[in-house]
C-alpha cells in the first residue's frame, strides 16, 4: 500500500492525489471546487526537486496517476520517469510544448489540454482589438472621459473594416475562427503558415513580406517557435505599410518589439492591437502614450466563463482518468 | 439671365449654385475638393432668412437646383417653395426625416441620401463595442497604461461572447449588417421591430420586453421616433438581467439614459456599449468613472474612408442632376 494512503480518508471520501505544477491560472477556483475529490500536491509552491518534495508530502510517487499544468513548469522525461504510474497529463495551455511527448508517447501516458476551450474567445478578441484599433474605439472612450463640456466633439478619424485586407499568420483553429469572423464583415482574407492547407481555399502565401505587401491587416495566431520568433521585423512592417494595422493574439516575441515601437512611434504603420508583448508583464513605455494602439493584458481568454469552463473540461478529464 | 450668373465664370469654368444647409460633416473636405465646381451658398453660415440670404449673395432663387444638406436644418415645404429650378436633394444623412418628403414629391424634386454607404461601419461598430464591453478591452488598455511595473496583472474578468442570445432591436439595413456579423460568431440572434419581416428567419418578438427577458446583449439599431422614445426603460433593464449588455448605435433618446445610469452605477445590467446619447455631445458625468460601459462620441461613421466614401457619392449624386 502506497504511503500516501494515509492521506486519501477524510470524512470517509477517498482523495485521488493530484501532482500540481505550474500553477494554472484556474488552480484557485479548481482547488475550491475539488477540495473533496482531490489531495493537491502543489510541486509549484516548493523549491525541492520532485522526489525530496514528495517525501516531505509523505506520497509514494507510484500513488500519483494524473498531472494537472501550465507552461510556467516543463513536465520533462525526469518528471515522467519518476512517476510509474502517471497515466494522465491535463494542461490547462493551448500547446503541449512544455510536456516531453516522446516520453509520453513511449510510457503510453495520455496528454490533454483545453486549447479548443479558448480557440473562439482568442478570434473574438483579434477581431475586438482590430475594430478598435481601425475605428479608434479605446482612444475614443479616454477622449471621451477627459472631454471639457462646451467643447464640440472633435476626435481623429479611423478606418473602416469592410473591404480591407486580413493577412492571418499561422492558419491552425485560431485563424480558422478569424477568418470565418471576418469574411462576415467582407474582408479578403489570405494566409501564411509553414504548409499550404489542403482544404483552405484563401490565398496562400508561402512568404511573410509577400503576405504582408498584399494585406492591410496582419492577425497572428501562430505558436512562437525558433523558426517564427521575431518573423515580424522592420522589413515585413515596411511592406505592410503606413495604412497597416497588426493584430497579436499569438506571443509577444513573434514580433521585433523593438522595431514595432519605432513603426508605431513614426508612424511606419497605422497602429496595432496587442494582447502579447515580449516581456509580459512589462509594456514597452512608448507605447503607453500612444493612441494608435491598444494593448491588451494577455488577457483573450479570461473570461468568467473561462474559469468555469476550463474547471469543467479538467474535472471532466480528470474523472476519466480514474476509470482506467 | 440669372443675377448670380456674375459668380459663374472663374477661370472660364462655370460655378453651378449649390445651396449648403447644415453643414454636413464632410462639407470642409467637399468645399476643398469641389471648388473648382460650385458657387457654394452658405445658408448655414447665415442668421437671415433664406430670401435675404440669397439676396445678400446676389443670387436668383430661381438658379438654384440642388441642395446639399443634414439634419441640422431642416428642409421645409417653405424652403423648397422658395426655389422653382430645384430638382436635387442631397442629404448626408442615413434618415429623410428633415426634409419635407410630401412636398418634393409634388414637386418631382429628387431626394437622395447616404444612408447606405454608412451601414456597414455602423454595424462594425455595434459589434465592436459589443466585444469591447464583454472582453473589457478600453478597460483593460486603461489598466495597462496605469499599471505599475513590478506588480502581475490582475483585472476583472470578462464574459464570452459565443453563444449568446442577441436581440436586435430595429431590423432595417444596420440590424441586418449585425446580425450577419453575430452569427460568425456564434451568436442567437432574435429580433424586435414594428412588424415581423416576411424574408428574416430569426425569431421575432412585437414585444421588448418579452426580446429583452430572452436576450444577453440588445443591440439597437432602430430610429427615433414618438414610438421608440425611451422604449428601453427600467423594465426592459430588470428584463434583461444582472448579466445583460446593452450596445447603442441608434439614438441615444432610444434609452431612457438616467434609468440606464443608475442600472449601470448598481449593477442591474453587466455593462454597455455606447456611441450615442441623450443630450449629445453631454455623456452623464455618472459613466466617466465607470469600467462597464465603452463611451464613444457618435463615431460609427466617422472614418477617413467615410469622409473621401461620402465626398464621392455626393459628387456623382451632384452631377447626375446636371444632366437633367
Amino acid at each position: 500500500m502506497a504511503v500516501a494512503d494515509e492521506h486519501y480518508h477524510n470524512d470517509n471520501k477517498e482523495l485521488q492525489p493530484l501532482l500540481v505544477f505550474g500553477p494554472p491560472l484556474i488552480f484557485q477556483v479548481f482547488e475550491s471546487r475539488n477540495s473533496h475529490k482531490y489531495l493537491f500536491l502543489k510541486a509549484f509552491s516548493s523549491q525541492l526537486p520532485l522526489p525530496q518534495f514528495l517525501t516531505t508530502q509523505n506520497v509514494d510517487p507510484s500513488s500519483i496517476r494524473t498531472i494537472l499544468c501550465n507552461q510556467l513548469q516543463p513536465i520533462t522525461a525526469n518528471v515522467i520517469r519518476l512517476l510509474p504510474s502517471l497515466a494522465l497529463i491535463v494542461t490547462t495551455t493551448v500547446g503541449n510544448d512544455h510536456i516531453d511527448l516522446p516520453e509520453c508517447n513511449q510510457r503510453g501516458v495520455q496528454v490533454v489540454n483545453v486549447g479548443g476551450q479558448t480557440t473562439e474567445d482568442v478570434a473574438d478578441m483579434a477581431v475586438g482589438l482590430l475594430i478598435d484599433v481601425l475605428y479608434r474605439i479605446s482612444a475614443a472612450d479616454r477622449y471621451v472621459r477627459k472631454w471639457v463640456p462646451s467643447k464640440p466633439w472633435s476626435l481623429p478619424r479611423g478606418s473602416k473594416l469592410g473591404g480591407k485586407g486580413v493577412g492571418i499568420v499561422g492558419f491552425g483553429r485560431i485563424g480558422g475562427e478569424v477568418a470565418k469572423r471576418l469574411e462576415a464583415f467582407d474582408c479578403r482574407i489570405m494566409y501564411h503558415s509553414r504548409k499550404r492547407k489542403p482544404f483552405v481555399s484563401y490565398p496562400f502565401y508561402s512568404n511573410i513580406l509577400e503576405l504582408a505587401s498584399n494585406s492591410d491587416v496582419l492577425v497572428l495566431c501562430c505558436s512562437l517557435t525558433e523558426e517564427t520568433k521575431h518573423m515580424i521585423n522592420r522589413e515585413v512592417m515596411l511592406a505592410l505599410g503606413k495604412e497597416g494595422v497588426i493584430v497579436n493574439v499569438g506571443r509577444g516575441a513573434l514580433i521585433d518589439e523593438n522595431e514595432l515601437v519605432q513603426c508605431l512611434v513614426i508612424g511606419e504603420i497605422r497602429g496595432a492591437g496587442l494582447d502579447v508583448f515580449e516581456n509580459e508583464p512589462k509594456v514597452p513605455k512608448e507605447l503607453i502614450t500612444l493612441d494608435n494602439v491598444v494593448l491588451s493584458p494577455h488577457a483573450a481568454v479570461l473570461t468568467s466563463d473561462y474559469f468555469t469552463d476550463t474547471c469543467e473540461f479538467v474535472e471532466e478529464s480528470l474523472s476519466k482518468s480514474l476509470l482506467f
